[in-house]
């Protein structure tokens, strides 16, 4: 392939956004997290999940859909795989608990454009990396990241104790403080495609 | 695609290093290298450039071919491309002009696996970007990341004047200030495929 592929990108003035009940995280910090995180690695072993960039745009720019939580918690549409799950089912599963409607037939059709990335978690600590740190035999959680194209229009319902925000990629570009890495690699990842403004 | 694709990655000891006459850079410093691209930019408009990223392992991990030259400049093997030069063959162009050997029958069978990202460089600074900032109607140059898989084994020819050094992925990761914006991307950029050592 030696031309990028095309996504087709769509307003985000074409989405109408509802809320639904509230999805509570079962952690209410980092250290909350690790610690839960490895009660649950001790049990069942390497933690697989995935997570879905969604790209709308606005005056513009692409923007990227992020869950806000608070005021300094973000996080992508997505979460943990069950043991055994396949990783393109668990995500609409979780796309669907996150952000669909709570009627059936007002599902968006998400759909899987590429694979964008893989993040290793070597230990039970907040950093993660594009790779597997050498001599880690063992990482703690391994997440895929994965790149939804949107329909052209659609519903999307937001859990009440969260927000859906629309994120400009040079206000995520390599900020790490704020989105953590991997939020702030997507601008990386994204640019193999050819973003199309329709 | 729902799951990553595989690129075979071969040993660096699979690959016999030779050298060949210098290929001087046409400016010694980042100044000279901005006031040049300048002047090409009024004469000729944006530039466009192609690099190839080439992978090989070593002692089990991935580790990135990368152009040394004095102690501190690090550039990808690759380059500008002439007005209307179509961006894979230029490509093609670049690796022979810096990597082959001058045996013709010698030439590596670089096959391009993948586009890898695009760059933008907004100003003649030195800071790039993989999307175009906002309100840049005319970026000065634009550079496309192509990752190259290299054949089992081959011969690669060096100029005398730099030095080809393979670079592990969690040292160039995010060392913006070592390697610049373009090449410590790599092991995110490179993170959506699956690297099977042989
Ligand atoms: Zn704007
Ligand atoms: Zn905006
Ligand atoms: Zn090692
Ligand atoms: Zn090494």
């Amino acid at each position: 392939m030696a031309a990028p592929a095309q996504l087709n990108v769509f307003p985000v003035g074409n989405y109408t956004f509802g809320s639904k009940p509230p999805k509570f995280e079962k952690d209410s910090n980092v250290s909350a997290r690790m610690e839960r995180l490895k009660e649950k690695y001790a049990r069942e072993g390497l933690r697989r999940s995935v997570d879905a960039v969604l790209v709308v745009h606005e005056h513009g720019h692409p923007h990227v859909l992020v869950l806000q939580m608070g005021a300094s918690f973000f996080k992508l549409p997505g979460g943990r795989l069950r043991p055994g799950e396949d990783e393109a089912e668990g995500l609409m599963r979780k796309l669907n608990g996150m952000l669909a409607p709570p009627t059936d037939s007002m599902r968006p059709d998400w759909r899987i454009a590429d694979v964008l990335g893989t993040w290793y978690r070597p230990n039970f600590e907040a950093m993660m990396y594009p790779y597997c740190p050498a001599h880690i035999a063992r990482p703690k959680e391994v997440k895929r990241l994965f790149l939804v194209a949107l329909p052209e229009r659609c519903y999307l319902s937001v859990p009440k104790n969260m927000r859906l925000i629309a994120v400009p990629l040079f206000e995520i570009y390599d900020n790490v403080a704020r989105y953590g890495p991997v939020i702030s690699s997507i601008p990386t990842s994204l640019s193999r495609w050819s973003l199309s403004l329709a």
